[in-house]
């Protein structure tokens, strides 16, 4: 049968992971294809200094990415060059030459994913983005046909590498949090500036992206709650282990009463869950459906090679759809508006939370913040403390039983003028749901 | 756009299951899919005795399953009878008339889905299968596309519920294998006739399907070695938590030197493994691939609206291929022959060993057995005794480094007739690659 062209543009880590997988694996794709899978262009601004596969030696090489879009043969242009810049009107021009598109990239399409997927089927081409989210987790193929026939009521995900090695080096060394940061720096696991991904903004993106696809809803990134990883410190971590819970972030989405809820932040989770095995720079999605109850999904969160297979895995569906001469089979914002999933605002999140303190000891502190909380209709659960020497500086927990995140603020807003707190007190919700 | 149309033949567990999904959950499906999936034919040997969702009042009911292949409207059969004579005939019979397949007979396909798959592809029509191992995980859909872009080198399962709720209540609760049993089976756990589950024939068949899809080869599961669950006591677990290890029955399939490794059997795996946390009725797949690395998913290994769900996700494919005028555009065993997969005995498994003895005790017992495992060049790594008070029926462990199955069974095989063993040696394999 005849070959299917693919233009590569943007040869980053996930483009060269892709181009070796293309080069390496070439036999075993066209094998399983029933037909080959050809590199016909390969884009980049700086092609010229690239050490590609030897097997794409005769292949054109550009580095405008126009030429690589226009190039004649090209079926699937595969846009890997990240941002939200050139990579939009990369994919916009091979929308409108009427190629299709197989992209890595979560902030775009997290940003305009809706409306380019309307775009994409309306010009009758394919559009695929596995790799955008969990790099070496097919999440996106379970989602939107591998468990297509259930509903979706929750999803939670560990979605940035980053912060979950961080947290899980803090869990295993009681290393401050600066300390590990830099020493992931140093080892390039964290970017110099890393806030996109300590902030949980990376996380966020994906997550909008997931709970899109999930429960058929067009999700702006900036409508999620977010709260990053910079205030949790090893005490936390041992607060936590009296708890029999540990600390990932989460990213969550599941239907409540009021609509869809959404956050990604820090939270307890017990140390008996599948989801607390999850360590180092791993990422996971756990799914539950109204029928098949729960599923948990593990692999790379990134790394060329895993979010390769993605990029790859993408092109071989979508030049299998092409050579069936159906190009547009389901895009993965096809479920939009599936309804009953307004989004809802974080202050309808209601669980248990882990309160942590630290205050300039004296007596009648737990009083005081106890009748706050109970003025809030909050009952406590247990309060512990382990030992300390510094009066000053005196760290104390406060769990509570589940409560609503509002009246969690409001508690947490009355205590803001209490002159024994050193800081503000941080607040954690406790997962029970995974 | 215009509806597609189901025959849902055998309405067990299974099939009710599809059928309570079909019916609660069509306005989403058909909103997914942009058009709606219909039952038009219901069948059972026992169809008037059913109470089927009242959506279905006006559905078409037969206790003969030809009538419901023939219906006229049906483009899509959904054989969940199970067995082997009934359910060949209505895949053989579907396939002939044109109609595509979907099927939850992992007995069926493990023994004859190649060439099943080879006539549904010769007649155009589709053949989808993801119910037939694991209910509720997507793990088709994820090896077929999901990772397909990957060279898959090793996969580990835990491919029985029954068996995996067994070994779970054993380590809990430190009861005997036949209580255990004993109580499944009054919960309905466990079948009367517990052998498929227990010996391994069941995880068996769901071995041979995951692994002929996922290398690439045709495997009889007859070539498959098993060994099942039933010499596994809670003393092995005392043993196992010792060495930090739990124990689980583990399908595997792996590359080695000399071929493609099969084997279902009880071994210890790593308590820090994410498959340790697998307990209960759950299942779980764990896939190592050459540029993707390590994927693991887990969910519900059977129950009718987890297995449902399985089903009506492959019903909404096959509709949507059926529709976009591509019938086949995969099947299961599509990837069958991508070589250098040949299944190679069970001699060639080479890994750290678990060997309990219970023996009568005397003086130069260890020496002995130490004796003759050195003559195989086997290692000793550790030599474990709990507190006992029976000289009589005193059991110990040795584990062993690395070495070869062969090698391990011509030790096993010389220790057969030594007096003071009570019982033949158990050796577990201890994997840790999971």
């Amino acid at each position: 049968m005849q070959e299917v062209n693919v233009a590569l543009i943007g040869l980053g880590n996930v483009g060269m992971g892709a181009a070796g997988i293309l080069a390496g694996n070439a036999d075993r794709i066209a094998r399983k294809l029933g037909f080959p899978l050809r590199v016909k262009a390969l884009c980049s601004r700086t092609v010229s200094g690239k050490t590609l596969p030897p097997a794409f030696d005769g292949v054109f090489r550009t580095s405008d990415w126009r030429e690589a879009v226009a190039y004649p043969g090209v079926d699937i242009v595969a846009e890997l060059v990240g941002g939200t810049t050139d990579a939009a009107a990369i994919i916009e021009t091979a929308i409108s030459a009427g190629k299709s598109v197989v992209t890595a990239n979560k902030e775009l399409m997290a940003l305009r994913g809706a409306g380019i997927c309307d775009r994409a089927a309306a010009a009758g081409i394919n559009i695929a983005m596995e790799a955008s989210v969990a790099g070496g987790i097919p999440i996106h193929n379970v989602l939107r046909e591998g468990i297509a026939g259930d509903r979706i009521t929750a999803l939670f995900g560990i979605l940035n590498g980053t912060c979950n090695y961080i947290l899980t080096e803090i869990e295993k060394n009681g290393t401050a949090f600066g300390d590990v940061l830099a020493e992931a720096q140093r080892l390039g696991y964290a970017e110099q500036d890393p806030s996109a991904d300590i902030d949980g903004g990376d996380a966020r993106s994906k997550l909008a992206i997931l709970a899109a696809l999930a429960f058929g809803e067009q999700i702006s990134p900036e409508a999620i709650f977010k709260e990053g990883i910079r205030r949790i410190t090893p005490l936390d971590f041992d607060y936590a282990d009296r708890l029999n819970h540990t600390i990932r972030l989460i990213g969550s989405a599941r239907n409540v009463d009021e609509g869809l809820l959404l956050a990604v932040r820090p939270a307890l989770i017990p140390k008996t869950a599948i989801m607390a095995g999850v360590t180092g720079s791993y990422n996971a999605v756990w799914v539950r459906g109204e029928y098949g109850q729960d599923t948990f999904y593990y692999g790379r969160g990134a790394g060329p090679s895993p979010t390769g297979v993605a990029v790859v895995s993408d092109l071989m569906r979508v030049a299998r759809e092409i050579r069936a001469g159906s190009p547009l089979r389901v895009s993965p914002f096809a479920h939009a508006h599936l309804g009953g999933n307004r989004v809802c605002g974080i202050e309808h999140a209601r669980s248990a939370y882990y309160l942590r303190f630290r205050v300039t000891d004296r007596p009648g502190i737990i009083a005081t913040l106890a009748s706050i909380l109970a003025a809030k209709n909050i009952s406590l659960d247990a309060v512990l403390q382990l030992p300390t020497d510094s009066k000053q500086n005196l760290p104390f927990v406060i769990t509570v039983e589940p409560a609503t995140e509002r009246s969690i603020r409001q508690a947490l807003d009355e205590m803001k003028g209490l002159d024994f707190l050193v800081e503000p007190p941080l607040a954690l919700p406790i997962e029970k749901g995974v």
